[in-house]
């Protein structure tokens, strides 16, 4: 495969942090085997990061992951064999499985993610059928794949407290639709085994939240490994009533670029960054890139164009932006041919099990590439995030994979730890606690 | 690879056992993940199975498995990530680990093995070192190994009940030394984690042990998915207090031999097998493939020259044979070009890591191909033993290497059993055991 290159020419990569996770090695694992025993870990993840060359840290952390399709095949074994683990903590018992998927049923990328899902779960052991939650099927529907088997997705029935499908009755459900529009009825109180469970759909998660409980993660790994967790970590915070079309709470979210940037421009001084500093904007809860922007100024937030302003308002499904999260932005310097790759890295149980670069060729460092369909070219890793090689340099692509798979599993532990924080945290406060 | 083909000419086969087995595979999944549950499965184990095309069985169960350099390094991330699951079971607290392996510092077959063994741990985030109990050894020895980096054999020290090598304070110890001529002195109560157990050597297992537990669990898994357990089960009686060189004890064997021979019959009678049926005689204790010998009459016992009776009263390390496994023999139909290739897999906690054959040219296929030193050719596997091909035959290398993951499986699990009946039972019973 060809290799990213960092490309930060300005200040060149001294890889300081590269060298001091793969030194500190043995402590790191050592402390995730502690870690996993003190925190249930969610069944499966993939982190998004970005790498400026002098930081590395999560962007966005799924818990509905939806690219195992991207997944170097050679590979898919440590996915079988890491799902036979998770399914043996989670749900031993379990024999046939029922998966629910987003509704994007003519998403082809996104359909043969659920094909690729469906072959691990089979592969570890498992009956498995797809039951769509689309109101127009009534009958199973074979959707046709490229280079692969069809896809049938079956109406999902109910009777009492179990969901069904056609002669087969689930022990478990497991969920790769990250409940954006809300927990529909007929996910609710049902009996069987939900996994993840309901509140890691984006009805409930904060992306907030998630960035509160890295930040305590990150401050921990920090101290082990001695860092700044600066290095791992991007600055937020979040705004709570805003609505961009309304032009309502702009203050808030003006004011946070500002502070934020300020921040930022502090830590550039410090490490003699000449990079020019930005924030993300962006919502909350939800995924696929919508509701997102790039700000390099807090004025530039009243300065929106309808069309901007549209784009901030509304998400997946139509669903309203109201909180705000701002986030330092971090650049991003992998590039391959002149083209923006941004990795992703996938887990299962615990276990880092791939990951692949979201390739762009037109969009800069400082933009988001999780656009909406597939505006973007995957390339799988072509080796695994844990096999280092101390006799290379530690940028050199088995290394600097394993930094990756670091830094995701740490997003991971921080996910478990927000999923705790939201079954200690009463529905009504959780409302409330993400308005500044 | 060349792909082994079973050439059972006189009885083409039908590949039932196999087909049963991967229509089965959610069932005996489920069955595996309850087993789990229910025993303390060994650390590590590799399993030597035969496949005559009418019957798949396991001959020998070895519980320091010595051909970690023969697998794939294709599928050695399966390894470093079985790895990570058995330390956080067995020794999560595990920071610095002792390697302790066999005496054969010139086998540099056997040294390869130890290498990729302290580079799968390294990988798997451990601090390894190799301590040498060979006494000669006082200071480090440094043994070049081709390919690869050397291999640094450290002298054990013991300070009270704590082993250790120069500067490094190991919290566990990993035995790769089956402790074939007893526990050595200064392994005896340790205040250190001994992974596998001491009694998993040799100076407490039997293998009469291990087939009368895999007799239960092979009963168990035929009911499960409905076959003949002879299917995978060969027969097997023991004999104590034999002794060839004296030609004691030999009634016993010779009469053993002819029951099973019996048995056989009756069972190739039943399945119209036109085989030629044999029986194997080796030392109840041990490896290596010393004291062993192929028998097709009980009469052949008394007949033995006196170079077989040397073969059959020694074992490795000088150990003198007193008690005896009778075994069904299984013939071996798999060919390379000619050569006999036997199937050996690999464990690593529960799960299947990978495997390779042993292939010789110049033995036959009711002979055993583990003889001392490397008389045989190892040949990795290119597939994993996870991935079946539903669209395949029964036959084709995905599903044949599966089916012989779950036949090593039930080896394995017959193996928890053994180690937990040894804890159960006194030593003075565990001594009269054998004899019949």
């Amino acid at each position: 495969m060809p290799v990213p290159h960092l490309t930060n020419t300005l200040n060149a990569p001294t890889f300081d942090l590269e060298k001091r996770i793969l030194t500190a090695k043995p402590t790191i694992e050592h402390w995730f085997r502690k870690q996993w025993q003190l925190h249930t870990v969610p069944f499966y993840c993939s982190v998004d990061l970005r790498n400026s060359g002098f930081k590395l840290a999560p962007v966005d952390t799924n818990l509905f992951p939806g690219g195992f399709n991207n997944l170097n095949p050679t590979f898919i074994p440590l996915c079988i064999q890491a799902m036979m683990n998770a399914v043996e903590k989670i749900c031993p018992d379990a024999h046939n499985v029922l998966l629910i998927p987003e509704n994007h049923t003519r998403n082809i990328f996104y359909l043969q993610n659920i094909a690729m899902l469906q072959s691990i779960m089979q592969q570890a052991g498992m009956n498995i059928r797809i039951g769509s939650l689309l109101p127009g099927i009534d009958h199973p529907v074979s959707v046709p794949l490229p280079g692969g088997e069809p896809l049938l997705l079956e109406p999902v029935q109910r009777k009492g407290n179990k969901l069904f499908v056609q002669d087969f009755d689930p022990c478990a459900i497991l969920l790769n639709n990250d409940l954006s529009s809300g927990v529909p009825e007929i996910l609710q109180n049902l009996d069987q085994t939900i996994i993840p469970p309901l509140h890691a759909g984006w009805a409930t998660r904060r992306k907030s939240w998630h960035f509160s409980a890295y930040d305590n993660v990150a401050q921990d790994f920090a101290e082990l490994i001695d860092i700044d967790p600066w290095l791992i970590n991007p600055y937020f915070t979040a705004c709570g009533k805003v609505d961009f079309q309304e032009k309502e709470g702009l203050d808030c979210v003006a004011a946070a670029v500002d502070e934020i940037l300020n921040q930022i421009r502090e830590k550039y001084t410090q490490y003699g960054i000449s990079e020019e500093p930005f924030v993300i904007v962006k919502a909350d809860s939800g995924t696929y890139g919508m509701g997102i922007m790039s700000i390099k100024d807090g004025t530039e937030v009243y300065k929106l164009n309808r069309k901007q302003r549209n784009k901030m308002t509304t998400i997946k499904e139509g669903l309203v932006v109201k909180n705000v999260l701002v986030q330092e932005g971090v650049h991003t310097f992998e590039n391959i041919h002149q083209a923006v790759a941004e990795p992703v890295i996938y887990m299962i149980d615990h276990h880092v099990v791939g990951g692949f670069y979201r390739v762009h060729t037109s969009r800069g460092v400082n933009e988001n590439l999780n656009a909406p369909g597939m505006h973007f070219v995957p390339l799988a890793f072509d080796t695994t995030c844990m096999q280092t090689d101390p006799s290379a340099p530690p940028d050199a692509i088995p290394n600097r994979f394993y930094t990756y798979g670091v830094i995701a599993r740490l997003a991971l532990l921080a996910s478990a730890i927000e999923l705790e924080r939201y079954i200690q945290t009463p529905l009504s406060t959780l409302a409330m606690a993400e308005t500044r």
